[in-house]
């Protein structure tokens, strides 16, 4: 059972003490690599990938059994100014369209054995326009991140998490701006589809919600409850629960990346058990993941659709990394020949 | 029931005249497409895989769920004059590990759901050493190529190829030098893991068995038969039969390009049903995909494995791919408003 907060000063002393990595599961991780049938190193990035999942499953071998996808979905104030190229009415269509299975995200986490959920946060109660003061009261905030919180299953084995919002493309850049500085059109960009004036719109509404709340962005948390949105601080309320229950994180695209920001700004070692698993190709991601400094993205395929697609597409990557790891002879089982040691 | 070769001239003949993509198939993916629940482009490159699929098997909407991996291995006599960081006797003990399930392919085959197969070539029996002249006859040569041919079953979805031989990234190397010129070093890298004075003496190697050739290298034919090895003029041979049965292939990393390469040098489009699946971390191998001018490698995770290792982890990106494009709702039959055209 984890303990929830009651207010963001409790999530950020929950956020103080985070475990740290299992250092006895990834020894024997790193122990056992140079003995699998293979050239060192020449799987690349599975290696490190089964030594990640040893380390914060807390279990050698790693396993890639139960992944479980958590889909958060939020509507914003900001929205009903032009924050979107979609009305503000998709976010609840969208939400029908997951639940009958028609979506991307659906047929992605059935091609991977995934299990999905999606939760909707007040859909009927958008945040408030974060240009005219902050998104959310900090009682709502709270109540979003516990929810995510409360939404992490037991026993997984690892965890992708994604969203959708209308406009929180928006509320990501603003997060950003809020967390990092910059200037608005360093982190706006098309989000479902935008250009030209559209676009311009959109970047004078981030610029103008990071101006409207800027006495409160020297905490990050506020950041995030100013700027961003119920499914956002639903996803930093996941990411925090998965760590305490000992799951790895999959963190999709800009606006899952930029919800698990205002963690990292507190505590820089809080995103250690995540990966981003792809990159994104809204443009301000990049930037994003650059901020983050972790390992880059584990794939690149030009996808911006949000709804956990990318993180679930990178599953099959992490069960392949823990099925190697685990389930291949060593040079002394097999009898192979290894490299002689070097001259 | 494919008709093979009985030289490399009838091989060549086979090339001028094959098949194109099914273009009814494809118009059909590309008219569905934009009707899909999901901002256009927003899955990115999995929307072109999709359509790449349907024009290559033929079929819309594409499926793979039928995927088959082929590993060929090859001995090369090369390797016994220092062109490998493994003895030769590792290409027989490999092949007992791939039949005894414990090889990497194995276990990414099984994590994928992919059915597995190793074909050796004459394995007690090594190609001779190029430097000397050509590695096989053009008789051994168009063997290869049949066994390559023949391995590719029937109604499969979607194959992956791939490779073992010590020794083969030095015939790999020979092959693009004697394809594309320039210099040996351009080409050769420490494939299992060589480095400083071996690697400069596996860089002469792929130098003299370019020169002691390069009567013959004008034509990209006798560059697989005199440079490469068994295992290469297989997969070759695979990559044409797939094509005359409509099944899509990915290809692996260096080795693999390298054995496919002859055939675009002979057709521009002999290539078109493949995409790259990952980008090695041999050196030669960007510079390898550079020349064959299609789209960038799938996923690119720094591995050098070979045995269709990256091949067949880039299967379930297009299960997902599929999967998506056949199975989402359209914006119609979930009643999800579309993006207002652009004013």
């Amino acid at each position: 059972m984890v303990v929830v907060p009651a207010s963001l000063a409790e999530f950020s002393q929950i956020l103080g003490s985070l475990p740290g990595p299992d250092k006895t599961a990834r020894a024997a991780a790193e122990a056992r690599e140079p003995q699998l049938t293979k050239p060192a190193g020449s799987l690349g990035r599975l290696e490190e990938l089964a030594h990640w999942l040893a380390a914060w499953q807390g279990r050698h071998p790693p396993r890639v059994e139960r992944a479980h996808c958590l889909v958060f979905a939020g509507n914003h104030g900001v929205a009903s100014r032009g924050a979107s190229a979609f009305p503000p009415e998709v976010t609840v269509q969208m939400v029908a369209n997951f639940r009958a299975g028609g979506a991307a995200i659906n047929q992605l986490c059935r091609a991977s054995g995934v299990d999905f959920e999606v939760i909707e946060l007040e859909l009927d109660r958008p945040t408030a326009d974060f240009t005219q003061g902050p998104a959310m009261s900090e009682e709502e905030c709270v109540r979003a991140i516990v929810t995510g919180m409360q939404a992490v299953p037991d026993d997984i084995d690892l965890l992708t998490l994604g969203e959708m919002g209308i406009a929180n493309t928006a509320a990501a850049a603003a997060v950003c701006l809020g967390l990092y500085g910059g200037t608005a059109s360093d982190w706006t960009g098309p989000g479902t589809g935008l250009s030209g004036a559209a676009l311009d719109r959109k970047t004078e509404l981030v610029a103008a919600g990071a101006e409207a709340n800027k006495a409160l962005l020297g905490d990050p948390l506020q950041a995030l409850r100013c700027l961003g949105g119920r499914e956002l601080a639903a996803i930093a309320g996941a990411v925090v629960a998965a760590r305490l229950k000992r799951v790895p994180v999959l963190l999709d695209g800009f606006i899952c990346c930029a919800a698990a920001a205002p963690l990292a700004s507190v505590a820089p070692h809080a995103l250690d058990h995540c990966r981003v698993a792809h990159g994104s190709a809204e443009p301000g991601h990049r930037r994003l993941v650059a901020r983050l400094g972790g390992p880059a993205p584990l794939l690149d395929l030009g996808m911006r659709l949000g709804e956990a697609s990318g993180a679930t597409l990178a599953v099959p990557l992490c069960r392949a990394a823990a099925a190697c790891h685990g389930g291949m002879a060593t040079f002394a089982e097999a009898a192979v020949s290894e490299s002689p040691p070097v001259a």
